[in-house]
């Protein structure tokens, strides 16, 4: 049963890592309109995706805490009498993965496995939800990509990542902490890192159209779905509140699949005008390139009755808008 | 094209890690008969497999490195100037996984990473063999079990292998380290750990037979496949030798499917003598059992030509013979 989410989360003390990042900020910002007792957790590393100003708009309404995953004592202070985790925090670029695969191993597994470990010991009631990647998946097989299809990933923060998402489904299964995973697909909208493309390439887009710059599609043939950071959020919280799905993985999805030419487009109508180059796939991202994807998210849709809401062409609209009024404070 | 294998080892540089083991101290010792020049690197930590008696019919004729896969500077002397790598060291028990979880991330994951590492910026041109295990399976949705059944371990040593698994599908792929990786089925024969259930519970079986002593049985309905340990050296050395394999994964499998009952009977009967008794799975380890497994073994077969040769109630009363004569040394 699907309870009312405004009575699941209120007066409940809710953790979030990687609380300042882009998904992290916006699920603050939905919890305390909820009335969820919020603490924000991010290690503010700087080529990550934390932001204090991600927060200026319920500053005050949540607990903020500097610390890092990795810090297995600081996290266990955290996380003793939280109703709920929603484990975002992550290395998330995929070519530092490749030039630093240990500093990715321990932030994508050794600290995933540390925080499990510290729910069993000291809060074994929480219930979490782990933010994991379609980047799992690797090239696909068949389109669009199910729960079923293998994982292959083709890079070290894949492996990880797949890693980091199995230890929840087993420590559900085998120690009874409450846990399951969403496999999110490239999501946009306000608050997304727009400095580099360590977040996603989307934001390198949305700063150049902003800064009236021209921005550089790759090959543009690949076809993506995305997903307007309301709607992840949505799929979050309606994770959180049922327990039907513990021990489960879901896809994320959007409702439209484009091919990356045909997004360009879209932003540039979103904001009105701007300009790009295509360009050719470069050499040292092409053996890490997994070609055209798109999500099957029908088992989520069954499950928990979740389904992107905000079309693309908004979703790049309501993006642009913020980063036309906030862009400084991104760079 | 398959190169004849005497051919194929003869004064090539072989490096095998966890060389004192079960499976490593065989697989050099068939290595010296081919006239290869072999360095065993093991730890020789005693929960593990190691044991310097394994090796004392080629006393001499092999190099013997004590020191960790975790030692990276170790590890880059070793490596370079070697032909080969055959990758067999691991935390190998399931129980000790779930109780130091962070044991078993440190030697299945961040060593194989390490060791890789190592590979690309010391010597990119070795060959990579790794060992896996079919344990990262999980209960099987179907069978026999093949290499297109979704991952879903259900230990922490399964997932670790399995990060472990693609961490070298990756560096071949990715950075051309030529690695391939063989996903092992229960393996027995002579040198394998008897003292303990940690490598095989077959080993403990083996020890009871051999003292004569009763042995337990739990459950006893489960089937299972086994592969005689030079059944699986040759497939090690197959994979080796050949480079159409870099970048894949195969199950090892056995000619038969046992319940372990079934097996029990057959041990008595390779024995001459024995005795057991049947009881329920324990509770503790409930969860992380995966019913019944057996693999599908024709994909290696396809690609390489191998399949079992030493039948079951052989493969028994080899390794029974083994421990008649050697059992001391083993305790």
């Amino acid at each position: 049963m699907i309870v009312p989410m405004h009575e699941q989360f209120r007066n409940r003390n809710v953790l979030i890592t990687g609380g300042l990042g882009f998904l992290g900020s916006n699920l603050a910002i939905r919890l305390v309109g909820l009335g969820a007792r919020v603490t924000l957790v991010d290690s503010l590393i700087p080529e990550y995706g934390g932001n204090p100003f991600n927060i200026s708009s319920i500053e005050g309404q949540v607990r903020v805490n500097i610390s890092d995953v990795r810090d297995e004592h600081s996290m266990r202070c955290l996380v003793q009498g939280q109703d709920y985790l929603f484990n975002l925090a992550g290395q998330t670029s995929h070519m530092d993965s490749m030039e630093n695969p240990f500093v990715d191993l321990d932030i994508n597994c050794r600290a995933q496995l540390s925080m499990l470990e510290v729910c069993r010991k000291y809060n074994p009631g929480i219930k979490v939800v782990f933010a994991s990647t379609r980047q799992i998946y690797g090239k696909p097989e068949y389109l669009p990509v199910d729960e079923k299809h293998l994982l292959r990933p083709v890079d070290v923060n894949g492996i990880n990542k797949m890693a980091g998402e199995w230890y929840h489904i087993l420590y559900n299964n085998v120690h009874g902490i409450r846990s399951c995973a969403l496999r999110l697909t490239n999501t946009i909208g306000p608050r997304m890192r727009v400095k580099d493309a360590r977040q996603t390439f989307v934001g390198v887009w949305v700063r150049a159209v902003v800064e009236g710059k021209p921005f550089e599609v790759w090959d543009g043939q690949q076809l993506r779905d995305f997903s307007y950071v309301d709607d992840t959020v949505e799929a979050f919280l309606l994770a959180a509140a049922n327990d039907d799905v513990n021990g489960r993985v879901f896809n994320l999805g959007g409702e439209t699949r484009v091919a990356l030419k045909e997004l360009a487009e879209m932003l540039i109508r979103a904001n009105g005008s701007g300009d790009y180059r295509v360009r050719d796939y470069p050499a040292d991202r092409k053996r890490i390139d997994i070609g055209d994807y798109y999500a099957d998210f029908s088992s989520i849709r069954s499950a928990l009755g979740w389904q992107p809401t905000v079309p693309l062409g908004k979703a790049l609209a309501l993006t642009v808008a913020y980063y036309r009024q906030h862009l400084p404070r991104y760079l």
